[in-house]
């Protein structure tokens, strides 16, 4: 049996619209590729656009949820619903469970999760981030893509290595 | 949008051939009901056996791991493979993203879910444990049952409720 | 150099005033000895009586807490409160910090961890448990012992077998 | 009872003697204040350091491993050594139980600390960080020092304010 390849989207929960409409293509192609989208599962920014563009091209959507309760606040896009009650200790499950980790714009929480990453020797690309937002050490551990197209190529690339 | 139910099904990786059995006809049957399939996802026991009745039934199977690695004894009828990297800490995972925990015959892990379904307020099933097996807490809290089709009614029942 | 010994002391948050009593000295006796105490360092029932009995002792106390704020509902009697936000996963954390885990009367979360115990190959001593409340597993697992004293043996011989 | 503030130091395992140097003073200097030391625990690089710098001058030290194992990679001068058996996810754990986290230079583990500290609005020291190696998001979140003496004074403000 060949097991479909994961592919988790992190991002911010309170981004810009463009970067949203990034997510829901990305979430898109990810499906039409056969790849299982893994994310935040909250129902806010990249997370719900990701889940949302996903389902919509009729792929299979997984959430990773920090809090303990699994109805309140679940994007409406994702078919499983992890619940880990574990707070942001759940950034380290994202990353772990995905093959390719594809880290879009985001604030704190997805920057530890590009730097979990590269801890745990998980391939990563930084999606439109700004050269100020990403430090030496993310610059040369991941790669870098500045459109959806770019995206989805890199993770090709990426998960024929694996 | 409504999302599909997630049963949990816990029990010990070193079972006899009489309880992976049932795990496997319990697995078929959740498929059958149309739920998602749970449960500790590593290829022993009773996690192999469900996963394996879930599959065959073309239902969906979401594995929670404890190890750090994808690849390795992961069991084949898992679609998706949660890495957590929590060791038993990923008890508290299969249990709170249950909608109804069922827990067949196992070891000190699967007592140890039991009772955090109990912690947590997630319906309990306990199917063909021995009476000097479950302590008064479990007896209380939870329900009983000795066949696959007695737990698929319990769950059925355990769903309308929540 | 020598490291002092962690005893962990779990048991109910809330429970009756003579298993409080126990707690409390317990925790003195676990001071007395020179070992370092460890609990679930919330402010309730064995948490609060044994930090309180082993402070009052000049002991040290290590409370693992279950929530993400230090400050709110810590017993007074924690000098080092580790704050995990990880809910009941923690209570893994608890049992593996442990050199040896006494489990007093108390509900599924402490059944939980002394489940966890036999789990993770942690010595087990259970204070005062009825019968009833005994699974089958845990009494073949665990040392059962009934006042404080008999406790303090127990552990002292399960230190040295360490 | 006023409990002791506690101080997380984070840092690489793999580091410069300069920086294991800058480590053990500050270490030492954290003592010194009558803080509680807390860092990662095991035998490497700052975590060593600091440990064995806290300790000599008589400070109190916890150390919050991410294995499972309590005896093995401990460093001396750990006196609390918390087992979490999480991985990475300890990271969280780390930074939570700090009132302040003073970051060393490091890799990706420090890095994802760093972050985490942002994420979980917990203060931050960053000590004698590269240019390049400060994502703007740290830059704006954290403080910047350059000597073990203007750290102490950044932790003694941030604890002043907090």
């Amino acid at each position: 049996m060949v097991r479909q390849p994961v592919v988790g989207v992190m991002g911010g929960a309170r981004v810009s619209e463009d970067v949203e409409e990034t997510a829901r293509r990305l979430g898109q192609a990810i499906a039409d590729e056969g790849w299982i989208l893994l994310n935040g599962g909250r129902d806010a920014g990249v997370m719900r656009a990701s889940a949302e563009g996903a389902q919509r091209a009729g792929g299979l959507v997984v959430g990773i949820l920090p809090g303990r309760d699994k109805d309140r606040r679940v994007a409406e896009g994702v078919d499983v619903p992890v619940v880990t009650g574990l707070g942001e200790a759940r950034n380290n499950v994202n990353v772990l469970s995905s093959d390719v980790v594809v880290a879009l714009p985001g604030g704190a929480g997805t920057l530890s999760e590009a730097a979990l990453a590269a801890k745990t020797s998980t391939p990563l690309v930084l999606v439109d981030w700004e050269d100020e937002d990403v430090p030496r050490l993310l610059a040369t551990y991941g790669v870098q893509a500045s459109s959806v197209q770019e995206s989805v190529r890199r993770i090709q690339h990426l998960l024929e290595r694996a």
